[in-house]
Order: C-alpha cells, then structure tokens, then sequence
C-alpha cells in the first residue's frame, strides 16, 4: 500500500497533466485516455483514482482553483512579517494582478476555467453549482480591504460589497478581453488602476 | 432560382438552428446533421448555404452579434425622435442593460458567446480574430457618451477611454456570473447603478 503523499501526488501528477490537455484541446478533449497518455500512466490508474470522467474533472477544477488562490498567498502584500498591515489599495491591486492571465500559467489556467465555465451551461460534463465557491471567498475579501480603507460602520456595508462585485466582475471580464486579444495586459493594468481611482482615492 | 431574400431566410433559418444547437448541446454539438435536423432542412441545404462547419459558425458567431447589437438600437434611449439627446447616464445604462443576459433570449446568447469564446482558446473550430470587432465599436460607443457627460477636451481622451474599457469588462464579467449563478440579475443590475454613480455622478 503506497503511502498518502504517493497517492495525493499521483493524483495531482493527473490533474496537472488533465489542465493540460484542456488548455490545448478544450475540455472534450480531456478523455481518460488522452488524459493518462499525457501523465504518462496507465488508464487503469486514472480510474483507480478518479472513477468517472467527471470525478477527474471537478478534481481538475477545483485544483485550478487553489493555484489561482495560492498566487494572492505568500507573495502578496498582507502575508508580511512586518505588524503594519499594508494600505488596502495595495492589497486589491495585487489580487486583481494576481487574477490576470499575465503569465503563461496564469493564461492557461484562464483557458480552462473559460472551458469549465462554457461546459457548465450547455452539457452535463460539470454543473455550475459544483463551479462556485471561490467567487464568494473572493468578494469577502475586497469587500473587506474596501471597508478598511473607508473605516465606515462595523463592517462592509452594501456599498463595499457592491463594489466588490463590481471588482470581480472586472476582473473576469478583463480576462476575458485578454484571452480573447481584445485588450493588451498593459491596458488591463490600466483600467485596474482607473477602477481603484474610483473605488479608494476618489479625486 | 428562388430569389434573393429567400436566400436571406433560408441562411437565417439555419444560423437560428444553429444558435438553439450551441446553447443547448455545446458549440462541439453543432454538426450539419444536428443542425439540419433542428432546422427541419436537408444536410445538403446547410451544406450548400454554408460549405465547411467553419463557415457556418462564422455566420452563426455573426447572427448574435447583430442580435446584440439590435437591441440598443430601436428601443434604447437616444434613438427616440425628441430634439435633445438623452442624458449620458440613461444611455450607458440602457446599453449595459441591454449587454446582461436578463431573459432567455439574451441568456441563449450569451451561453452562444461564451461557447465561441472557449472553442477560440482551445480548438481550430474558429479563431479568436473571427471573433472581433464587436467590443471594438462598443468602447466607442461608450467613450463617446462619457466624453458627453464630462465635457472634457475635443472629443474621448484617455480616461474616458479607459472607464469605457472599464464598463465593457464590468459586463462581460457581470454576465459570467449571471449565467454561473454567482450573481442574480438584481445584484448585477445593482452593481451596474454603482459603477454608473463612481463614472458619471461622482459625489
């Protein structure tokens, strides 16, 4: 019997060589087969660990998901040692870059969850309900830098979670104007900053 | 030879099918023989419109684009017969409304976009630079009603440029979450109101 970090490593081994088939090929593409050929193991083992198509791919998902979430962890401002916390807009400038496909990794991660996000509203492959969870993380915590800036009430009120969505919001759509060429990662900083003008510097 | 504008509604017949195929099945699902037979025309008929599969989601990609386009032209503020123009804000709203997919029409578009936009990423079956244009004319469309507003300058500038970027993204990501179930059509609406408050009525 190998030991647990054996199987968790194979089952990312899998995963990992999944995100990759479907940032190439799409999500149709990610067949059992193609899947194990591209991790360089059997079918049998990507069975053994995953069962159905579909456990590999909500796996697959969710493990894009805490890469996206580990990019605003360690690096960003906020996790420092020092006991100032940093100033709220820097925080939120560096999650949306964060959130940008502005790198290779962050690009293809973009790819799949554009593929999962198309999959979920026309075929059974996933559900949209099994898609969530991130997004409302994500909210709770602008949210909360905005609300620090401001200093209003005892928490963010309807106003900072409103602006939150609307940080998100952006962040997605700029993404999208990125994969799709329509925007320049350079302008999409820009519009960042524009937005973050709005939002906690107001002139 | 049948006459021109049959020519016109037969092509428009398929690319409708076409549409109902993709938002219900997946742009994967779209073949001659789903297509045909949603249509209630021959394999030949589609072929003979339309030649390749690419040609045919080309046209198809183009016939929602136009659907979009249409539905801030007749009804939208500012093409009403009075003498003065309507105020900026009711504009950008109406047109930001009119972009969310809030009833099942602009919702089967909007799955249909977000189908073309994940194949364009990942598959051959068309290319992201079939996709352009739209967005293109809607930043200006955009800038020009915020240069109005502001009265800044000889015409758009960078910022208004920039704010427009700003609300197409916000859209774009807004209609994300609507059709993901992250947000309701009353939040995004909402969310619409408050980027409007921060870009046009700023307190």
């Amino acid at each position: 019997m190998p030991r647990r970090v054996d199987h968790d490593e194979r089952r990312r081994q899998i995963t990992d060589a999944c995100r990759r088939v479907i940032a190439r090929d799409g999500l149709e593409a990610a067949t059992f087969q193609a899947v194990a050929a591209e991790a360089g193991v059997s079918v049998r083992l990507v069975q053994y660990y995953f069962g159905h198509k579909h456990g590999l791919l909500v796996a697959t998902h969710r493990a894009v998901i805490e890469s996206s979430a580990g990019r605003f962890g360690g690096d960003a401002p906020g996790a420092g040692p020092g006991p100032e916390p940093p100033p709220p807009r820097a925080v939120l400038r560096a999650v949306l870059a964060a959130l940008l496909p502005l790198d290779d990794d962050r690009r293809a991660d973009a790819v799949v969850l554009a593929a999962f996000h198309a999959a979920a509203l026309t075929n059974e492959a996933v559900t949209p309900e099994e898609l969530r969870g991130a997004p409302r993380a994500l909210v709770d915590l602008v949210a909360a830098q905005l609300w620090r800036e401001r200093g209003d009430g005892a928490g963010p009120g309807d106003r900072a979670r409103l602006d939150a969505e609307l940080v998100l919001a952006s962040a997605a759509g700029l993404t999208q104007g990125i994969l799709a060429g329509h925007v320049t990662g350079e302008t999409a900083l820009a519009v960042v900053d524009r937005l973050l003008d709005h939002l906690v510097d107001p002139a």
